[in-house]
C-alpha cells in the first residue's frame, strides 16, 4: 500500500519509514524538518550522527533498491499544499507523527507551550478535515501517549486500551457506559494528545473516518534493522534534558560518567517499548484498521519498570553511582502501573525486552557516540512551574574518546 | 474589580460588560470585532442596527455616566499585545467570551472549521500562558456550552454540573472516582469546548489558575436592563442559519410570516436560558471563584423545552405554520433532558421564564425590526457531513413593514 509518514525524518517517524518500505510498502515521508531546527534552537544534536534526509533516502535507495519519496511541507501551516498532496498521492494510509513530542520541551518556556499547542492541535486537525473534504478513505494511524491515562488513577484496575467501562449511578439503577478513558495529563505536550483523542472521536463519529490511536509508552533503544544498514541510516539518540527519554539517557550518563539523573525518588512506574516494536506495532495497526465509527485505541507497551529500578540496573551494570534531582512535575512520587497491551500481542507482536537489548544499547550507541556528548545539554533545566526546585549542574568530566 | 470582557462586542460579551459596568465595576472590553467581520462574509446583519463600537461606549458613558475602555486585540492572534494589556490593567478578573460561537457556522466549510479550531483553541491557551506567564491571578470565567456533555447520554440521571461520580470496577471491588463529564460534542464548535475544559483543568491543576467554565444553554431574548437604556445600545439578534439560535428564529421567522423551520422531528429537548439571566449568572460566578485547583462548572440554564413544544407555542401565539427540514446534525431524533443547575439557584439567580419574556420578544424586537429581514439569509445552509439532505429554501413574501 501507499503510506505517507507525516513527521517521517523524526526519532518514530524514520525508523517506521524504513520498516514499511522493507516490508515492500510504497512510503512518502512528509516532513517540516522541525525537529532538525529545535536542535538548532537548544544548541544539542543527537548522539548519533544524523544525515541530511536527502542523503537519508538516497543511502537507503541503494542498500535497499527501494525509492522513499520526501515532501518538504509543514502540516500545521500549509494545509492548501497538504491537500493538494492527498489529491495527487491518494495514499491507503496515512502515519501520522508530525507533532512536538517532548514533555520537558513543551514546558520549557511560554513560546514552547504556545508552539506545541498551535503545531500540534492544528497539524492534527488540519489533517482530519483534509480527509473529510478530499473524500480520500485512508486508515489513519495516529502516535499518541500512555500520558493521557495519568498514573495511579484507577487503583488495582489495569490501564485499559483507551476505553474504560464505568457504572453512572442513575434513578432507576447503575447503568454501563464505555468511556474514553478520563484524561490526566502531566504537561502540555501530554495535553496536546489528549486534546488529539477529542478531535479523532469527533470526526470518526461525524465523519466515518477511520483512526487508529497509539498510546505508547516510553520508547527506547536506537536501532531497527533497517537503520543499521549503513552509517548514515541510523536513527537519532537523544540525550539532553528536553528530548531524551529517562534509560536513554541513563545510558549516555553511564557511558560518559555522568550521574544517573533521578528525578524525585524513582519511584513512578513506566510503561516502555523498543523502538523496533514500535515500528512492528506501527504495521500492525495499519493492517488492522478500526470496524467502526470509533478511533480504535492500542496500548503500545511492551514492560513496566520502576525508574529506580532501571537506574539501579544501569548502575549495577556500569559502576556509575545514581544522584536523585528534584521533580519538575507534578505527579505521585511512586505508583504502581500495570498496563494492558492484550491487542498487539494477538496479532503478533513478539516484544523486544530490556534483557535483550541493553547490553548492545549500551556498547553500540552509548558507547561508540560518546564523544559527541555536550555535558551542559544533560541536566533537565525546564521549569515546569512557578518557584519549583530545579537542579543544580552535575559538573562530570568527559572520559578520553 | 478590573474585569477584561475578552469579546465583549459579541451577542452575550456585550451586555455584560454593560451589566457589569453597571454594577460598578471598572470595565476594559477586548474585541477584534471578529463577529462584524464574519455579518460581512455571510452577507448577513443582526435583525437590531448595531452601532460600532467606539459610538456604544460613548453612548454608554452618556446614559450612565461609566466609562467602559475598549481595546481591539486579537487573542489568538496577538499575545505579546495581550501580555503588555495584562501587565498594564491588572485586572481582578477576566470574563473569557472571545471564541467563534455558533455550531453551524464551524461546520459550513473547511475554512470555517478551522479557523472555529484555530481561534478557538489559541485564544484559550494564549490566556492561560499569559495568565500563567504574567503571574497575574485573576480569577476567570469561561463561557462554555451545554453541548459539551451531549444529550441522552446518562439515561434517566439528571446532567450534573461539570463533574460525574461513576464506579470503576477494579480486582479489589468497585471504586468510586469523579471525572469530568464525558465529552459529546456535536459540532466543530462544540468540540473546541471541549478542548477548552481540558485545557483549564490542565491549568488549574498545574499552575493554581481560578478557573469557572459555564455551560451554558441555548440564549435567547435579546435586551437587558442596560441595552434598552438607549437604542444605541441594542444587543445583536441574530435569525440567520449559522448564527440564530432556534428561540429567536422562530419569533423572527413568525414576525415576518416565514413557517418555523424545525430541523428533525422537533423532539430534541434542549436546556434554555435568557441572555437576562445569562449576565447576572456571569457576574455570580465572578463573585464565587472555585477554592480548588480545578475548575468550578456551573451549568447556565433556567429551563429546559422540547424543540417542537417551542415552535408550536410559536405558531399558536402568532398563526404562523411549522415546517420540518432535514436534521444536518448527527444526534438523536428525540431526547429527554433533565439538567442540574442548584448552584446558581442557591446563589440567588431569579430566572426569567419562557411565560415572562416571550411576548415582549416578539413585539419589541422581532416586530420592531422585522423590515430588516433578509429573507434568503433564513433556511440554514451548512453541510455538516459528506452525502446529508439538505433543505430547499422556502419562499416567503415580506410583510410590508
Amino acid at each position: 500500500m501507499h503510506v505517507l509518514v507525516l513527521g517521517g525524518d523524526g526519532f518514530c517517524g524514520w525508523p517506521t519509514a524504513l520498516h514499511l518500505s522493507d516490508r515492500g510498502h510504497d512510503v512518502t515521508v512528509v516532513d517540516n524538518l522541525s525537529r532538525r531546527a529545535i536542535d538548532l534552537e537548544l544548541e544539542v544534536e543527537s548522539l548519533t550522527p544524523i544525515r541530511p534526509i536527502g542523503e537519508r533516502v538516497r543511502v537507503w535507495g541503494e542498500v535497499s533498491g527501494r525509492d522513499i519519496a520526501f515532501v518538504r511541507l509543514d502540516l500545521a501551516r500549509e494545509y492548501d499544499r497538504f491537500v493538494t498532496l492527498l489529491k495527487d498521492r491518494r495514499p491507503d494510509a496515512i502515519v501520522h507523527f508530525a507533532e512536538q513530542r517532548a514533555a520537558p520541551y513543551s514546558m520549557r518556556s511560554p513560546q514552547a507551550k504556545r508552539y506545541t499547542v498551535d503545531n500540534n492541535v492544528r497539524a492534527t486537525h488540519n489533517l482530519l478535515e483534509a480527509l473529510v473534504t478530499t473524500g480520500i478513505g485512508a486508515n489513519l494511524v495516529h502516535l499518541g501517549t500512555m500520558g493521557v491515562y495519568g498514573y495511579g488513577w484507577s487503583g488495582s484496575a489495569p490501564i485499559p486500551e483507551g476505553y474504560l467501562t464505568v457504572k453512572v449511578p442513575t434513578p432507576d439503577g447503575d447503568i454501563e457506559r464505555e468511556i474514553l478513558h478520563p484524561a490526566n495529563p502531566g504537561s502540555v505536550y501530554h495535553l496536546t494528545k489528549v486534546l488529539d483523542q477529542l478531535m479523532f472521536a469527533f470526526y470518526a463519529g461525524n465523519d466515518q473516518l477511520r483512526i487508529t490511536d497509539l498510546h505508547q509508552g516510553i520508547v527506547w533503544g536506537t536501532q531497527t534493522p533497517q537503520t543499521v544498514r549503513d552509517e548514515r541510516l541510523v536513527n537519532r539518540f537523544d540525550y539532553d534534558g528536553d528530548y531524551g527519554t529517562v534509560l536513554n539517557r541513563f545510558l549516555m550518563q553511564a557511558a560518559v560518567g555522568h550521574p544517573l539523573t533521578v528525578h524525585g525518588s524513582g519511584g513512578q512506574t513506566r510503561a516502555f517499548i523498543h523502538i523496533r516494536d514500535t515500528v512492528r506495532c506501527i504495521e500492525i495497526a495499519l493492517e488492522n484498521p478500526p470496524e467502526t465509527s470509533r478511533p480504535r485505541v492500542f496500548n503500545q507497551i511492551t514492560e513496566t519498570h520502576r525508574v529506580s529500578d532501571l537506574a539501579q540496573m544501569v548502575s549495577k551494570m556500569t559502576g556509575v553511582e545514581v544522584a536523585n534531582l528534584p521533580n519538575p512535575r507534578r505527579e505521585q512520587d511512586a505508583n504502581e502501573l500495570n498496563v494492558r497491551n492484550d491487542q498487539f500481542l494477538a496479532l503478533g507482536l513478539e516484544p523486544t525486552t530490556l534483557s535483550d537489548g541493553l547490553f548492545e544499547e549500551c556498547t553500540e550507541i552509548a558507547g561508540r557516540y560518546r564523544h559527541r556528548v555536550d555535558p551542559s545539554k544533560i541536566v533537565a533545566r525546564s521549569v515546569w512551574r512557578a518557584g519549583m526546585p530545579t537542579a543544580e549542574d552535575l559538573v562530570v568530566r568527559l572520559p578520553v574518546g
